[in-house]
Order: C-alpha cells, then structure tokens, then sequence
C-alpha cells in the first residue's frame, strides 16, 4: 500500500514549525526547533531530521512522500536558501543535499508565501481555481501566484515577490534598500510605522493607542483599538488599505486572477482592516476588470498554511 | 498537402492592415483599409473578407488556416472587442460571429500588445523564452506576457494590462478615469505631455523643440532632437525612463522574466530613451532579480508585429 504522509517544515527566523500531513491535508503531528539558536546548518538540519523520525515513529508512519520545506528566500529551483537576513546561516544552504544526508525521500524547497498559497489552491479556499494571487502579511509581505493551476515561479524561482513592488518612488525606506515597497506599509512592522505616524499627526489624542509605549505599540494593538471603535486605529488601516487596494489592483492589471487571498496576523483584525482594502482596490482596479477578482481571506489555519503548502508542494512537484 | 497561410489583421483605429502569412512568418502580401470610415461592424467586417480573398487569388493561395485578429480590447476567450474607445463601433462587436459569415475558418481575437508578444515568440526575438514580457508604447501603452511558454489571458482574457499599472498614485489623469497609469508617462503621448511640462520648466530654451508650435510637437520631434544631443529632449527622455523603469522593475517582482522586450514609436529613437529606461530599471529592481533579466528591442518589423502574432495565435490556438 502507497503511503501518503509527507512533512511540511516552516522556517521562521526564530522558530522552525514541522508537520506531518496526511493526503487530505492534516496536520497529524507537530513539532517544532528554535531556529534562532543554530549557528551551523548542518546541526540545524540534523536536528529537523531527529525530529521528523520521532514524530513518524510516534505516529506508526513507516515511511513518508518527500519533505516540503518552506523558507525566507527558498528557491524551488535549486533547493537551497539564498542570502536569508534573518537566518544565521549566511550565504547559501543548500537544504536539499543536507536533508539527503539524513533521508532519502524527494525534497521541495520554496519560499513560505508561494507555500502558502500552494496550500491554499490544494486544501483551502482556492481549490478548483486556475488563477489567484495570496499575500501574507506578516513582518513583511510576501506573495504568491498562481496562474493556470500552477505555481509561478519565473527564470529565477523568486517569482512573486509583490512586498517589493514599490507602490512609492518616493515613499518609505525599505530593508531592501529601495523605498516605497508595498511591504513598508502593508506588513505588521508596515502598519506599526503607520500608526507612529497618525500618533505623531494627533498628540491631542488619548485612546487606546496612547496608553502604552511606542516602544510596545504592534498592528495587534491597531486591530483591537479598531475593532473597538477608536477613530485613530481606522485612520491607521485606512491608510494601510490605500496602499494594500492599490498594490492588488496592479497586480490584477498582470495577470487578471479570480481572486486574491489575504492571510496573515493583520488581517485577523477583519473588516476594519478588509473594508478600505476593498475600497481602495475598487477605486485603483482598472475598468476592464470591474468585477472579475474575489478579495478572500485565506481558510487554512494561519499556523500551519505553509506547512501544509510545503508537504502539498513535495507532493505534486 | 496541408496549407501553410494564415491571415493575421491589425485592426487600428484609423486603419485596419491585413496580411497574408507564410508558415515561416513572412507577410507575402498587404492591404488595408481605413477603420475610421466605417459605422458600421458588418458591413466593416464584410469588405476585410473581401480583401482577403482577393489577396488569395492574386498570391494564388486557395485556402487559409485561420484569421487571427490584433485589436483593441480584443478579446480571446470571447472573439469579440468590447466597448473600444477609438473605434466607431460601439458596445460589443463580435469579430468571430461576423467573421463567420463570410469565411469559414478558424477566427483568433486578441489585443494588439498580446499578438505582438506572441509573435516576438513565435517569430521573433523571444524563440525558445519561456518568460517574458513585451511593452508596447504607442498612443496608449500595452503589454504581452509570456508565462511558461504561453500567452498569459488571465480569468477575463484582459490580463497584461500593464500600461494602467498606476506608477504614481497622485500623477497624470489617465484616460481610463484613474490617475497616474503608466501610459500617461510612456506612450508617446505621455512623452508629449512630458515635454510639455519641462517645456513649461525651462522658458529660457531655445533648442530645436521650441521651433514648432506646442499642438506640431510630437514625441518623434523628441527623439530627433534627443538623438541631435539637445539637452532639454534628453531630459525628456530621463524623465519618462525613470517611470518606464519603474514599471518594468514592478512586473519583474510579479513573473521573474527572463527578458522584457520593448517596441513602438518611442522606442526607434533608441539609447537616448532606452539608457535612462535601463538604469531606472537597475535602480528599481527588487536584488533577489538582479542580472535576471535583458532589456531588449523586438526584434519584428513595428508595422507587422500584431500581423504576425495574430496569424501565428490562430495557428496555435
């Protein structure tokens, strides 16, 4: 009889998340290893594969399908991280021949947010679709794109990587060196430099986001001030969404998609956040496409969307 | 034996070219006749198939594999053009329908920018690309993607709308109604526009632009005197590359191109444009796409680009 577990591994910069996925898209066990504390990629890797052995002997699964791994920077075509900034592996890890070292079973490497959405198109809310874009909002914002059922990967393997779209010549200095990046906006960190702003723009103001430190202030906190009504935190995701509406709009004058899927620790925040994203997307959508594209957020399980898009990815490559 | 030609038809707004296509990709013949002229789609549509038979007979082809049609707002899922703003007939014209009742062969609708990009791969400069994308700068600007070997149609058949891609959210008003379409920077009426401006700038100049009137002005008189080394037309040109540039970087993040192909009016005036477009590129492009992708010239014929691609897409359909 086939077996149909495979792993799914989410890379963070400072936790590792491991699953073993079955067929129908479960996460029948998890572990996890704190990325942040490995300084050599070999004892990381050999750790990933301790555990992954423990878990499939604690769970009776004898052999599994492949290893899908999704990670800051991962190439699909080459299997290895490039040049991650919040890893502390420099330079290249070639993930692919350091998993061979401890298993013998097909490995996938891709980037978190092209796994992501990869989990959304085969256990989520984009299942049957031919054509969608996810962004997952997060420290930064990271994108993935499929088009006519399949994940775009481009020359490079780093196809989708809409956070560095500049949506600003002139606007917000990005880690990446340029300025205006969707990501200096629509990500949490994004939304947290927003809210400075607006606070600084309004010292007569006294809410919510006043009775802490700048220093403590998060998007979370932004969400629950607007999810109770405090004006300065709409303000904060009015202005998000104004530039979120008119990165998706450019995106669709590309490749015209069904839909675009948000997930991600700000979306959470729900409509406060979702309605002048849709706002600003209608008024920046060009008019041929009135109409056609579906503004979702994601249905997996935010915690565990890349896992299941990395074990699906190991599956089907 | 089976038959080689097709007819590939460029509908424009002040005349409609069709051509007669070898397997090879050469036009064996030409003919044309004014779009302007007619009100009306049938009795149009009824004099381009009278046209083609009569090439027929005189280049002594007796049947034909297909007519692919460029036009704007042409589209391919529907064969049909929808509610073209410089052509006299209004709402819906179904190209295909009408084309049937005169001739009965396949019929491939497309817009002009997606023909020329298909004819870029198929007889051009992007043979054996699998990724690419081709702007075309005109009185507006389109756009053609190859994505996997494949014309990229999206869920409405609209995809590649690259030129209403918003470069500046508060820029030039476009004639699609929102503000700071890309094509009010890079087709050649955004050059105008553009020399307009710094014309404004720079009372003091008395080079080879201010010898017309403002109305005989045209982006050509730009690229003579760009190309003659006046100054004030070189800063034209920066001015338009650094938002062409911008562009191309932005759709770069999206599908990771091995080569943007670049082709129209503007561009013959060749290095004094394409030399601010290429470093504005470098400046804007994302470091993971660094020496990814060639800025290129197309390699066809500007006046049979959309001829070619359109036969060349009603031969693969």
């Amino acid at each position: 009889m086939t077996n149909t577990y495979s792993i799914g591994i989410d890379i963070g910069g400072t936790n590792t998340d491991i699953g073993l996925v079955s067929a129908d898209g479960h996460c029948v066990a998890r572990n996890n290893l704190p990325t942040a504390k490995y300084y050599d990629a070999d004892l990381y890797v050999a750790d990933i594969c301790r555990k992954i052995r423990e878990m499939m002997e604690e769970e009776h699964v004898a052999t599994i399908d492949g290893v899908g791994i999704a990670a800051p920077m991962g190439n699909y075509y080459t299997g290895c991280i490039d040049n991650a900034t919040n890893l502390n592996f420099r330079g290249t890890t070639d993930l692919n021949a350091l998993i061979h070292k401890y298993l013998d079973v097909p490995v996938t490497v891709s980037n978190d947010a092209n796994a992501a959405a990869y989990g959304e198109l085969v256990y989520g809310g984009a299942k049957g679709m031919k054509n969608f874009i996810m962004f997952t909002l997060g420290t930064g914002v990271g994108s993935g794109i499929v088009i006519d059922g399949k994940l775009l990967h481009g020359k490079t393997g780093n196809a989708g990587e809409l956070g560095h779209a500049i949506v600003d010549p002139n606007g917000r200095q990005c880690g990446c060196g340029r300025k205006g990046c969707l990501e200096t906006y629509a990500s949490a960190t994004g939304i947290r430099a927003t809210a400075l702003k607006v606070l600084a723009e309004h010292p007569e103001y006294d809410g919510p986001l006043a009775q802490m430190t700048r220093e403590e202030l998060t998007s979370k906190h932004v969400g629950d001030a607007a999810n109770a009504g405090d004006s300065l935190a709409l303000m904060i995701f009015e202005r998000t969404g104004q530039w979120l509406g008119l990165a998706m709009a450019n995106a669709v004058a590309f490749s015209s998609p069904e839909a675009i899927f948000l997930m991600g620790g700000p979306v959470k925040a729900g409509e406060v956040l979702l309605r002048p994203v849709r706002e600003s997307f209608e008024k920046n959508l060009c008019f041929v496409f009135k109409g056609s594209v579906e503004i979702r957020v994601s249905e997996l399980p935010g915690n565990e969307a890349a896992i299941l898009g990395a074990a699906a990815l190991t599956k089907n490559k």
